[in-house]
Formats: structure tokens, sequence, C-alpha cells
């Protein structure tokens, strides 16, 4: 991890990921398929569940930009790892089409980290702040007006048709914001993002969310991702950005 | 005008016009041409001048859509109508690229009518509200945040690379919102941009701005054009739409 040469004024514009970075999928997706496995007459541990399917995100997208199948909306590969799961956890008799569409929605509605809004606030006054996801561009306006988080726009790899960490999805951001690939400081909790975006030329932010996979998880740390910046929440950031 | 068939509920979001629909183009760049001039040197009819840009607004944008030329920014499209005016008016040798980008770039700061940050909020306590205008992604994005107009997310016609009334950058709309096009309102206040949106069969508001071109500049009324909700301003359009 050096920081020696980043310097926040030949940044423009901020990029930030949403699933662990910005908010808290874990704990919103468990209850919410708490609550409806409980309604559908089902006891499943809710936290588990949404651990093995986040589990099947970054294969499933792989997919998709590996060529293996054409691009597939978020929502799609959401629900048929959602299927397989239901099969494997030996209810999927209990689901039908709605509670599984249900379920796909419970990624639309997560709990923001608790500084995510107030960090993101003091950020804005000086830069651009953008979300930029894998999640659709109707997924991230829900969610984002949901939370309550102030972003100035929506990006999201729907408008390049592939996936981060595919250089596509942030070449894409960079392009429709105006900014040049080394304006554009990506900002996210996971090491497969930020080399990602550092191979498409962006700069590149970590902030740690330890908890992102729950107390015995494990996440990403700081000492194994090499980002120019590294912080400790949406605060630091703005802190290490200079921002008031 | 008929309002007998509309329903606010069959609407899922709002798509709003921005250049005289939510802005006051005329004043904000009258105001700047005028002061970019005295600092060249030459006196300028800020308001006069205003006026013959956006004169060139539509035709410049009919040869894209018309396959005359390959998609250009609406800022490109600027800087040529730009140049062809500086020309006419004899003083194209006072500007140089510079003070010539600095107009253009006015277009990226226009202020807001009165009433469109108060209707806005209104209206997204209900609705998904989106930007959507013929200006670019990057200058809707810096217009919306100087204004400090709650929008959920920005849509631009560069995302469909044709420009209203083209049907292209209002089904993009409603796809990335993942609505069906009867499912989203069009709010405008030019007949042309309404009947495109009907076209595409999208739902369709107009929203009164009879000074967009000034005191004596005329502009579309409700009578003339065929919306299914005519309103006055956004605060009228919130109350019509049920929204408190």
């Amino acid at each position: 991890m050096t920081e020696t040469e980043f310097d926040p004024g030949a940044v423009r514009a901020l990029a930030f990921d949403i699933f662990g970075t910005t908010v808290d999928w874990r704990t919103g997706v468990a209850e919410q398929v708490t609550r409806v496995a409980r309604r559908r007459g089902v006891e499943l541990d809710g936290e588990a569940f949404a651990d093995a399917w986040r589990g099947k995100y970054l294969p499933s997208m792989g997919r998709v930009n590996g060529g293996e199948r054409r691009w597939a909306y978020l929502d799609v590969l959401h629900r048929e790892s959602l299927d397989e799961l239901l099969e494997q956890h030996g209810v999927a008799a209990a689901f039908d089409d709605a509670s599984r569409g249900e379920l796909v929605r419970a990624w639309h509605r997560l709990p923001a980290w608790e500084d995510a809004a107030e960090g993101l606030a003091r950020l804005r006054g000086r830069y651009v702040v953008a979300a930029l996801s894998n999640g659709g561009f109707a997924l991230l306006t829900h969610l984002v007006k949901a939370a309550g988080l102030p972003f100035d726009c929506i990006l999201s790899a729907e408008l390049a048709q592939r996936y981060k960490p595919d250089p596509a999805p942030y070449l894409t951001a960079a392009r429709l914001l105006d900014v040049e690939p080394g304006e554009l400081l990506m900002v996210a909790c996971h090491g497969w993002d930020l080399a990602g975006a550092r191979g498409a030329g962006l700069r590149t932010a970590f902030v740690a969310r330890p908890l992102e996979n729950g107390p015995a998880g494990g996440a990403d740390g700081a000492a194994e991702v090499a980002g120019e910046v590294a912080a400790a929440d949406f605060g630091d950031l703005a802190d290490r950005l200079g921002c008031p």
C-alpha cells in the first residue's frame, strides 16, 4: 500500500461500488430472506442463505464477461442463483414465482453503512460522486433513493453491457462523466474491483468494510489490497481527500 | 387538451425535460454571454444572442437524427453554432478558443425556475424522478448538481445516441428505469418533445413556461399542446398527481 503519489487535486469525480462498499447487503438480504421464508412456512438461516447467494455473484457475472452467455441483468442472474439455492436447500416447492420475485427485489432495498450518507455529502461538496455497480440502472436508482444516498448520478455496468472487473464499465463511466480515466477515483472494499479499475486506468481508493461478510466471514483488508488511498470509512475518505 | 383518462396510479416514473422546462436557459446564457463578451472588450446583447444560439438547437440536432451526420454531443453542436454566430456578429476575432469553451459551458450551469426544486422534492416522494434531456450526461450531471435539483437519476439522449424527439431516447429511458413506456410520464414545456414522447408510447404532461423565450418571445401554451396533464408549474403538477 503506497499513498505517496496520490494527488486529490488530480481527481475530478468519484465512482462508488455499492454492494458491500456503500450498503450492507448481508444484513438486508438476510432479514428479507428470513421474513419471506417464514411467511412461506419454512425456516431458513437468512445469513447463511445470503452468503451462499452472494457466493454465486462473481461466477455468474464471469460467465457473461467470458462470453459463455449474452448480457443478462443482475436481477436475472440473482433469480437463477436463487432457484438453484432453493433447490439445494430442498425448499423449492415452498416458493412460488411471486415470492421468488420478492426475494430478488430484496437486493433493490438494502441498508447503507451508517457513515455512507454523511461521507458522501462531504465528498459531494468537492467532487462529482457517482454510483458505479454491477447492479442494473433501475435497481441502483431504487436502492440509492430508498437509502437516501446523495449521489449526483447513477452509473451501472448495464450501460456498458459488461460487468466489473471488465474494463468497459469503468471506461464507460469516465466517458459519460466527461473525465479522463485518470481523473476518476474508484472507491471499493473489494480488491478485485480496484484491480479492474486500475487496469482501466482509473485511480483507486480502498475502503475497509470488515463486517461485509459477517463477523466471521472475513473481508479484504488494506494490507492485501493495492489502492492509492486506504480509508476506514467514507468519513475517513472525505478527510483524506481534504473535504470539509 | 383532454385530461379525462389520465390515471396517476398507472405512472411509475417521471422524466423531466431540462432546458426551458426545469431551468431558465435564456437568463443564464444571456448573463454569461454578456459577462464574457465584456471581458473580451465586446458589447453583445446577451439575450438576443442567447435566443439566436437556442434557435440553432433543433436544426443542429435534426441533422444528427436525420442521418446527415454521426452522433455528436450537444457541447459539440453548441460550439459549432457559437462559432457561426460569432462570425455573423462580426466579433469572431475577439473570442479565443478558451473563451468559446467557457461560453459552451454556460449551458452546464443555469438557474432553475423557482418552483422546480420544491416541486421535484414533492413528486419524488411518490415517483422516481429522472432528468431526460438532449444535453450530454456530464452536462446534465453538472447542471443538476449546481442547481440543487433533487433528481433520482440522470438520463440523457447521449445514452441512446439519438436526440429527442426521436423515439430512441424515450424508450431507452423506460428500459433503464425498468418501466413500460406507458408507465413513464414525460414532463416538458415544448409541444415537439411531448409529441415525440407520445409517439414512443409515453404518457405526457405539459408544464407552461411562458417566459422561456423572454417576455416577448412567445412559448407553447396548454391550448396548443396535447398533453394528458397540463400544469402551471412543478408545484401544480405535484398537486395534480396527488403528491403531498
